[in-house]
């Protein structure tokens, strides 16, 4: 089976495995309960589909891992779908937070169907992440289980220790840099770093192994989330000023951003005068990159690529899913996925 | 050891438990992450201290239960604390959702943090509920450990289902009594069940004594929900008219106001004509005593009561906490603890 027979074999499993965990419960009085969650996951209502989904990148790493610890992947369905519940759940408490509008093109839940709602449909995709995960004892053992389950936690308590320092951030007019990736490793890489460590765990490694196949998957986050900044202000959508899509005019404390508001130079004068505008996005890209921020912020990701790639090396992951996981971190850092 | 020291000694095994699954992360970074737990739970803040923790009454039905099936109480501390942290979880939610500015006397969590941080402090709370429940396994085995996070999670599953239709009836004019059994259910009972059958599994008696357990715990939930609708209208401090407690200001639907719905009368033709106000609700709870709301709804939680001691005596409970898991249940109706 060549490597794209294969990962779209893996990412049907995911979908099927996804809609065991969310079942309809098919009471009439749950309808709209289900709807809710269904819409999110991008399986019913106006702009369903495959764009409405996302790209499964969290339970593809646990089933790639998984196959590249030497186990069978399909024992790792139960996990994969958890964290792709877990990355869910915290996207629709995130965009209330937020106050965001739309979601990969739609409507967010709780535009359409309130906070009160929407803050409820968040509770239960968590709950059903735990109760997917919980699925390991058909596949595994008890012992398995557990270990696996403490991992989904622990990243779960990072995300909101992350998701706290986000918030907080907000109202700050300084940000020292450690403070920055200790939110990102709080938001992004802790959940990254245990989808990895989870197919690793499934597939029963030394600890060992495990802990460098985490490794791998955080240091990936932190270079993903680095990368993506960069996209957010030098990125095609970003630069041409049409669309509100640059971090620059959401005001957002990216690594770019944090790192010349430490220069102190032209640009830390000018973010203090107030909210960038749709037409400014170019200049001030343009005065960030010539104040070194484009370069700092690619030389960090790259930095973070050699740690997360090292740590694969050490976790020794073979055959075919070995590359894929490799190619798929390149792919993943270069956005082409 | 009489009834009372034993259960002051619960408590106090609760309390350091609770402490031990909120602790201090101990970051300067983190602080306000930490306090806004430690302030709901009672620890901290303005207006801190034994008011304002509730009366751990869930946590101690699951000790009870324990001993009550022959096993060590200790043993059930982890699950003990996980399920008043994830009841702690559904109020600060549950306030936002209700748009509640008190909760024990003290502003709400929202109140205080704003709406964002509030969302997260109880996606930390629930978090920190499962990693307590998976302690379980220092002093059980994998086994009861995934078993007892199955009964959790899936009492949590029922939560939201009752929270969705809580929110949902909000807006709606009639409701069926089945509806708000089904929402009762969900949002008081499956938890107050789910404590029970905790207590039983981790005393790993056989899976009928555990269903006994949980069905005595469900149906006091029950009947608990079913008293505290008639003490919010027909209770002292509903009936002063001088604070805003009675359920009949809030437009709460609750069972009496259900029943006398449905019957059409003086009552429902009132209700229909908007808000009541706090200088009616003594003439009101006449009313609705006159069209029978009352009666009905003690008899309700009489009948709930009765099924609830039935399983408790199929559940065939041991010794002194046997008596003191009665004891308990009878309080908790009266509403004296």
């Amino acid at each position: 089976m060549n490597d794209h027979m294969q990962t779209q074999e893996m990412l049907e499993a995911i979908e099927n495995e996804l809609h065991r965990s969310v079942a309809d419960p098919g009471e009439s009085e749950l309808n709209q309960y289900y709807s809710m969650l269904a819409y999110h996951l991008g399986w019913e209502g106006e702009g369903a589909g495959p764009e409405a989904r996302g790209k499964r990148i969290r339970p593809l790493l646990v089933l790639l891992t998984c196959a590249a610890a030497g186990g069978n992947w399909k024992d790792a369905l139960p996990a994969a779908a958890s964290v792709e519940l877990v990355h869910n759940f915290s996207l629709i408490h995130d965009d209330i937070q937020d106050n965001s509008p739309l979601r990969r093109g739609r409507e967010t839940v709780w535009r359409r169907w309130g906070i009160p709602q929407a803050i409820n449909a968040g509770d239960a995709m968590f709950t059903l992440a735990h109760l997917s995960l919980l699925r390991l004892e058909e596949t595994t053992s008890p012992e398995i289980t557990t270990r696996a389950a403490n991992t989904l936690h622990q990243a779960c308590l990072q995300l909101t220790k992350g998701q706290y320092l986000d918030l907080a951030f907000e109202t700050k007019d300084y940000l020292p840099l450690n403070a920055y990736w200790q939110m990102v490793g709080g938001k992004t890489a802790s959940l990254i770093g245990a989808c990895t460590e989870l197919g690793a765990i499934v597939a029963d490694v030394s600890k060992q192994r495990r802990d460098s196949f985490r490794e791998f998957g955080f240091n990936l986050g932190l270079a993903f989330q680095a990368q993506d900044d960069i996209l957010g202000i030098w990125g095609d959508a970003a630069l041409t000023g049409k669309s509100n899509e640059s971090d620059l005019i959401a005001g957002k404390k990216s690594l770019p951003v944090i790192f010349a508001l430490d220069q102190g130079g032209t640009f830390a004068a000018r973010w203090a005068q107030g909210k960038i505008q749709a037409e400014e996005t170019k200049q001030i890209a343009s005065l960030l990159e010539n104040e070194g921020a484009r370069e700092f912020s690619q030389e960090s990701a790259s930095q973070m690529t050699d740690k997360a790639l090292n740590a694969l090396t050490e976790a020794d992951p073979k055959g075919q899913a070995g590359e894929q996981l490799i190619s798929l971190a390149n792919r993943l850092l270069s956005r082409e996925l």
